[in-house]
């Protein structure tokens, strides 16, 4: 038994709007959607909104809030909770910030990121939103996130949310195959991740990869052993949706999405 | 007081030939090396060794062992093993193999890994050639090396080596910034790693990042905190030398390699 796909709006993002994504979504009997910001802005909230309740879609994450490191960003992410919590999102994705320009202190970034986390915190728990930390790709440590690996993204779980034992977490993660397929330690991460595993982002990575952003592949086409990595994640207690998240300026975002709708599908449940 | 230059072959190999770069050092006052085998079997090895030797260079590496997923690993590591021996390279850099073609069992490759060294270790010693496991960059684990952490490499040799009390280990790290410069625990685990660093790789993070093998930048055009790192690195008791090693399709290599070398040397100072 599979759990329920769910497609980031990423993943057709050149060819459609949230709109016709919600449609198509609905059109093809994908049940669950993790839109990004600047969709639903240019949809407007409410209407995104009313859509989405329209095709009883749940709202498996909202992409994005984060960027600590930015000079807005208590602001933006405040309003990233707010439009969360209209959405009725299971979570926010926190992509967290790099290296502002002109820096080379990645560690004042990282303590920067903490800080900044450790602050909206309790207004995410008052709105009822929780915060789930996506670690990215090392190759992305300076231009997107500074955390880079489940353990780093657990041990900051822990320290900011160490009492939390509710069933459902207000701080945990956003694992995504593609940022962390490499990690030696991602099986006893993804144990010790537990019920912090909020989201759960599958995709593949390609050999060759092109480019270091818009170059993932769909599953099966790459090197990732999805289902050994979904073993672990379910084993860890995971019962949300699988969401297909893939960047892909050389393939996927030319072609008819309905086909890349179709094929997520079909590799999911055939590959992952 | 800055620890002496080395100038990794690969910096000027679409230039000059390996007899071209042992004059070109020789003519800069780089007073050590570290060639790759393909270009030292063109020269061929005796002739290679007779100009390092005339010109007093320290070969600070042999690049490179390893490729333990390949089904001709053993003949070759051993025949790594002889030419650095030949040479008197301080250490023989492996760069381990990632995913076979058609892999991916990452797992599988680690496995093979940790059984290829245990296995060419004894033979190595006997030679008086130390082993320099290379972690590389996750973005390079399938195609080149899936072993991507400093901590993942330093298991390794405590597992292998682990009665090593000399002053000399024969199984220690190459430890390039490159490649672990994103890494949260890379403070630690270079103060654990200590004697076990026999080789100290500079180049730079550049942003953006067009190429995910050959589009490193020279120090101080990148990201990198590199006087943050070498004091760790020196912290840790490494008095050996700083190698640069810059593979550079887009900028470098297309340059005049006098201006190459020369810049190596200008940016060792001022910014490392």
């Amino acid at each position: 038994m599979r759990l329920k796909l769910s497609l980031n709006t990423a993943t057709a993002r050149k060819q459609w709007t949230l709109a016709q994504i919600i449609d198509g979504c609905a059109r093809h009997d994908i049940r669950g959607i993790s839109p990004w910001r600047d969709q639903v802005a240019q949809m407007t909230l409410s209407k995104a909104q009313k859509a989405i309740a329209a095709n009883s879609l749940t709202v498996t994450g909202l992409c994005r809030g984060g960027f600590f490191t930015a000079p807005d960003w208590r602001d933006d992410n405040r309003r990233a909770i707010e439009e969360a919590a209209t959405l009725g999102a299971r979570c926010l994705v926190l992509v967290v910030g790099g290296l502002p320009s002109g820096s080379k202190d990645i560690e004042k970034s990282r303590s920067e990121v903490y800080e900044g986390i450790a602050e909206i915190l309790p207004e995410a728990r008052k709105a009822g939103v929780p915060l789930a930390i996506e670690p990215l790709h090392p190759m992305q440590a300076a231009e997107r996130a500074c955390i880079n690996t489940l353990e780093q993204a657990l041990d900051i779980c822990e320290e900011l949310d160490e009492a939390d034992t509710s069933a459902q977490c207000a701080l945990g993660v956003a694992l995504d195959v593609y940022h962390v397929w490499w990690d030696p330690k991602l099986e006893a991460q993804v144990k010790r991740a537990g019920k912090r595993i909020l989201a759960y982002h599958l995709c593949d990575w390609l050999v060759p990869t092109r480019d270091l952003f818009n170059d993932r592949g769909m599953m099966g086409d790459g090197v990732i052993d999805l289902p050994k990595i979904r073993r672990w994640v379910e084993g860890a207690g995971y019962a949300g949706f699988d969401e297909v998240e893939i960047f892909s300026e050389l393939d996927w975002w030319k072609r008819d999405p309905d086909e890349v709708l179709e094929t997520c599908k079909e590799r999911h449940l055939r590959c992952t």
